[in-house]
């Protein structure tokens, strides 16, 4: 594997939370256009999210997984069907996913995990996982599927992955606590070095943990 | 396993294509309702993906897999941020799915499936899938992901699991043909018993296929 230099001069831009879908969109459209930026720009500025899509993109285009975002759960209000055009969403609210966000299949194995950054330093916060995605989570592992978190510190530039088994083990004992110390990831999880491409490249982490399992 | 009687007395009701996520909604939220409502009344009219989802519950509270409908893809155009409320997205579109709708981990294995019915009686027609819906089955094949369809003939009243290699094989082939022979399906697939609990009991199949494989 080739290592680039990091052409980052910044930490990844934080799209609000409120814009997250219409960001995922413009990534679904300009897929192209990123995947040739990727090579000969760096991805400067692009966020966390982004970046584990192209990644993503990565491993497809070349027959090494198959992992896909699943789309925005939205709850659809009203429908206008106007003559002669596509049908419109005119009243729609986003809602909360009752599952994580990625998933796919790797090696004939069931992947599952969900991607989340912070810009704190020290600690991650625990308010970043809803007690469904650690029940699906736990409903995933029972299932012998490989489940994980991809944790990033902006502020920091390090991003870890987490086994699930982790997360579930921290987030049931310690219920009173508000995040999980850096402390804890550190020792736990799996450190990914990000300076190449692809950007994320997480599948090396996971055949580590298979080999484990 | 305890075979009930067929509560059926008509084919499952159809519900209008364009109301398709309107339908999943009410599905989502009336899911206890319905899980009671399935023991008590047989189900009647309940619409095929309807019985599909209800067979999935089943499963994941069973603890057998963990099998989910991805959310329906919308485009969001514009969304309101009215104060001291949720946002609200006021312009949006249907999108096509690029993957297939079902997907999860059963046994550490990736599941990977479509369902689909038709009214036809000798055939179903092929416009059912799009080209990068087989691409994807083609993908989650190759990652050795266990990938297939669900057939419904609603007028016949018979469900067929059809391994999605014959789905690619003959959609590959017979690139003129509109439509696969009912006769095709029956030799190729397995035709599903449904009219026990859980009403779709895919998991079956998936077992022989994992014997074969």
């Amino acid at each position: 594997m080739v290592n680039y230099p990091n052409g980052r001069s910044r930490p990844y831009q934080h799209a609000p939370k409120k814009e997250k879908s219409l960001t995922e969109l413009s990534v679904t459209k300009k897929r192209a256009d990123k995947l040739k930026s990727s090579v000969a720009f760096g991805k400067r500025g692009m966020n966390f999210e982004a970046e584990i899509n192209a990644t993503n993109e990565y491993y497809l285009s070349h027959g090494m997984a198959v992992i896909h975002k699943k789309p925005t759960p939205i709850q659809i209000v009203k429908v206008d069907y106007p003559r002669r055009s596509r049908a419109k969403i005119t009243e729609a609210y986003f809602r909360q996913a009752s599952t994580t966000d990625y998933s796919g299949v790797y090696k004939g194995r069931y992947i599952d995990f969900e991607a989340k950054e912070t810009h704190q330093k020290t600690v991650f916060p625990l308010k970043n996982f809803h007690e469904h995605q650690i029940v699906h989570m736990s409903n995933v592992l029972a299932q012998a599927g490989i489940a994980f978190v991809l944790l990033h510190f902006a502020t920091l530039d390090e991003t870890y992955l987490l086994p699930s088994s982790y997360l579930i083990k921290f987030y049931r004992e310690k219920q009173g606590l508000k995040s999980i110390p850096i402390d804890y990831i550190r020792e736990k999880g799996y450190k990914i070095e990000t300076h190449q491409i692809p950007r994320i490249p997480y599948l090396e982490i996971v055949n580590k943990l298979c080999e484990v399992n």
